[in-house]
């Protein structure tokens, strides 16, 4: 089973990930972009400065890492629980949201393709609000995609939505303002049941 | 204005390429894949074994290339002959041949969206046919495309036929069984006089 957990910065989402990487035994955990050699390559190339990345040239880096990740890691572990750190919903909604004139159902059809036409079997949407976000960013320190406020991460969450909304995907909404421990027991009965 | 001069090899696109940088002072020449940063490091990526690239991943990177070339050289030079060897026919039409089952509407539209839905001016087409690639091949040594042999060449000539056919590009058909001089003053003429 592929789940994807999908969120904006400060919904909780890593720390998830690294709870179920802790406590359970049978689970793959995932991450994008990454995850394999090629990942590894692109991300360096992508995080360098001195190629000039055009913004169409960096969609297919991140396109070709998906599609890597997808044939090396994700359909080799197809029969155990694979939980991934983000995945084409928020590859399709940050593009969204940098390029407004962007098409949805192209974005959604070049995704698609990178998965070889298959899609995650689910998506666990960590959902956030504006008073939320803000206590969280004066919290800790940020990368420079958080800094680029809370109405710009609203709007990515809300393009996920628009996203998933397209999409013939079972998804798990998490209220990101409930405690750890309670986020993780819901994220865990609903897997667990999905596979029993 | 942007040429590209296609044809499978040994239909002596690349020795017209060479008489042109050096016989014209106005002409930017160009190749497909490389010509950028990017392309350089993505070319290393593609010939290095050890990534083990699935099919989309290498699709994404030759298209990843192709966008940043777009930004950086084609856009660039816009108002000067740019003359390519190679670009997105053969792109696609390799593609094709490898990948049967792909949907050559598909392909041509993120294809276009890597030339910010631009496309050639022009693409200048080497045909050839069995006796003559088999005349060619016999003459000198080739690298791995070359060795598949004369059957899958023709294929690969046959689809960039279907791709210009669906694309509103003007095609200059170059005879590849001319004189190295009558095929030169042919593709000169063609092309200086559509920018006089």
């Amino acid at each position: 089973m592929y789940v994807v957990f999908e969120g904006i910065d400060t919904t909780g989402k890593s720390t998830q990930i690294e709870l179920f990487k802790k406590n359970e035994q049978d689970i793959v955990a995932l991450k994008e972009p990454g995850g394999t050699k090629l990942g590894e390559k692109l991300r360096e190339i992508i995080l360098q400065s001195n190629f000039n990345l055009s913004f169409n040239a960096e969609l297919f880096l991140f396109l070709a890492d998906r599609a890597q990740n997808f044939e090396e890691n994700i359909e080799k572990f197809k029969d155990k629980i694979i939980i991934s750190d983000r995945g084409l919903i928020s590859g399709i909604a940050y593009a969204l949201a940098n390029h407004p004139t962007l098409d949805i159902d192209f974005l959604i059809n070049i995704n698609r393709f990178a998965l070889n036409g298959n899609l995650p079997d689910k998506v666990v949407l960590f959902k956030t609000n504006a008073k939320l976000i803000e206590q969280r960013l004066s919290e800790k320190n940020h990368d420079n995609i958080e800094l680029r406020g809370t109405e710009y991460l609203l709007k990515v969450q809300d393009l996920m939505v628009d996203v998933l909304n397209k999409l013939p995907i079972k998804v798990l909404v998490i209220d990101a303002s409930k405690s750890i421990d309670e986020i993780y027991k819901e994220i865990r009965k609903d897997i667990y049941d999905s596979v029993a």
